[in-house]
């Protein structure tokens, strides 16, 4: 593939993220502002965004934007979209698709996570992103994890990503549901992070519009389910008890973050913003 | 050394792992009972035990007890002695000393993390341990991790093992104090996870009782120096913005836990017991 053609590659993926993430920020500071049920003490949120850039020379550079909101109903919900270039350490580029050889890379891509204060609606993950190396490929997903026993909540969620996956490939969505629920599991407790979604990677089908269009696909079956998932909870009732299990939740949501997560260590490893990768850790845990 | 040689060894540092572990649990409860400071509405912690055993085959085996006290001035402290023996998986073994042709290991210590619920406390953690493979060696130590600046505390907490260490050798705490600072170290965030203390591994200098009566020495420096300073801080009184740099001071103890402590990952790695492992988490933890 000509270099030209990579580059505009690089600049719509680019691209996309941000108007994503734009669109999102939206739907969610509009829910906050919707809001009526307790508390009521607290006032409507709104995102605050601060820029980051990583330490540059000739070769490693980029940088991003994270976007928080620290609101009545996203207790905290932060957005990250960064566009980073440089080498991979020796180690690490053994574990990479086509940087084994040579280690540079270019990454774009947005990472959410959402943590409500009311333990009814759940919190959610969502990460889309474009990795070149001497190949090209997508990668992502969108997972949700109920702190409460969930009813029609993960029916819906996975209903909406089969929907999306279905209009790309027959496989998509058994494939990429089952990957998520290998990935987003705790082998330390045996037990699942929450309840599944999809999870893809390596993404290279070669044809580079439609792994795009899918890529875009998942990022807005995520805006249109998820916000419904929040409206219809957000006005629950809770109480002490269930913010308590809720408390418990988080705490696992840590551990498997902090633990196992993939892109958590990929940010860590390559020198990326602490404050964006550990962004997805929660307001409040516990381990009681 | 002979086989009956090294057995008495695994026996007296056993023994003595559970002898420490009841003094501290003793020492502990009476501090319980001693406060008189806010909040006055709770009841006074008692310790709890729970056994547990380690999954059994021909090879591997052994268990240990979980002591957890959820009292007033204690807001969770966890106390674990165990006692285990097994065969490291071979990509593990190539790490540990002794292990790399023979995988066998048997090991026995005693590790504690104490999360006082006032601020002003310090949180701290003491963990001994013998270990044999087809070497034999004592490792451990103990470090402090103020919530808020501290004043005398991390002074006096250094003091007490200065003078436990040069009991043993004139080298002892120049080397150790500075172990335990690039051991308890957050490299994503470029800072300690406390005030320091001690941290030694590989302890085999050729006397054996020596190296046992310095890992008591240890202990006993321990259980004088902290209980002191709980009982000087314990009824001073403290704000809620204190108890937030609190929960936010225990976010990074977890980061370090699960990110960088290597015993956390030989115990997960060791198929050990989870909420043992894992009792080193706070019981409240926030990301604002």
């Amino acid at each position: 593939m000509s270099s030209a053609a990579i580059e505009q590659h690089k600049a719509k993926a680019s691209a996309w993220f941000e108007y994503l993430r734009d669109r999102i920020c939206e739907t969610c500071e509009m829910i906050e502002r919707e809001f009526t049920g307790p508390p009521r003490e607290l006032s409507v949120g709104r995102f605050e965004q601060q820029s980051w850039t990583r330490a540059g020379d000739a070769v490693d550079g980029g940088g991003g934007v994270i976007s928080i909101m620290r609101g009545r109903v996203f207790e905290k919900i932060g957005v990250n979209v960064s566009t980073v270039h440089g080498c991979f350490s020796p180690e690490f580029a053994r574990e990479i698709e086509g940087a084994e050889n040579d280690p540079r890379f270019w990454a774009s891509g947005i990472s959410l996570v959402a943590h409500p204060r009311n333990p009814h609606v759940p919190t959610v993950h969502l990460n889309t992103r474009f990795l070149v190396t001497t190949r090209a490929w997508f990668g992502g997903g969108t997972d949700l994890t109920p702190m409460l026993p969930a009813r029609e909540d993960a029916r819906d969620f996975h209903a909406a990503l089969k929907h999306a996956c279905d209009r790309h490939h027959p496989d998509y969505h058994a494939r990429y549901s089952k990957w998520c629920d290998e990935y987003f599991f705790l082998p330390h407790r045996s037990e699942p992070r929450g309840a599944g979604g999809i999870f893809f990677d390596q993404l290279a089908s070669g044809d580079w519009e439609a792994d795009f269009a899918f890529t875009r696909e998942v990022g807005l079956a995520f805006l249109d389910i998820y916000p419904q998932i929040v409206r219809r909870r957000m006005n629950e009732p809770w109480t002490e008890d269930e913010r308590a299990q809720q408390r418990v939740r988080r705490g696992r949501y840590v551990e498997f973050n902090l633990l196992h997560d993939r892109g958590t260590r990929f940010g860590l490893k390559t020198g990326g913003n602490v404050e964006a990768i550990l962004m997805s850790l929660p307001p409040e845990a516990s381990w009681p």
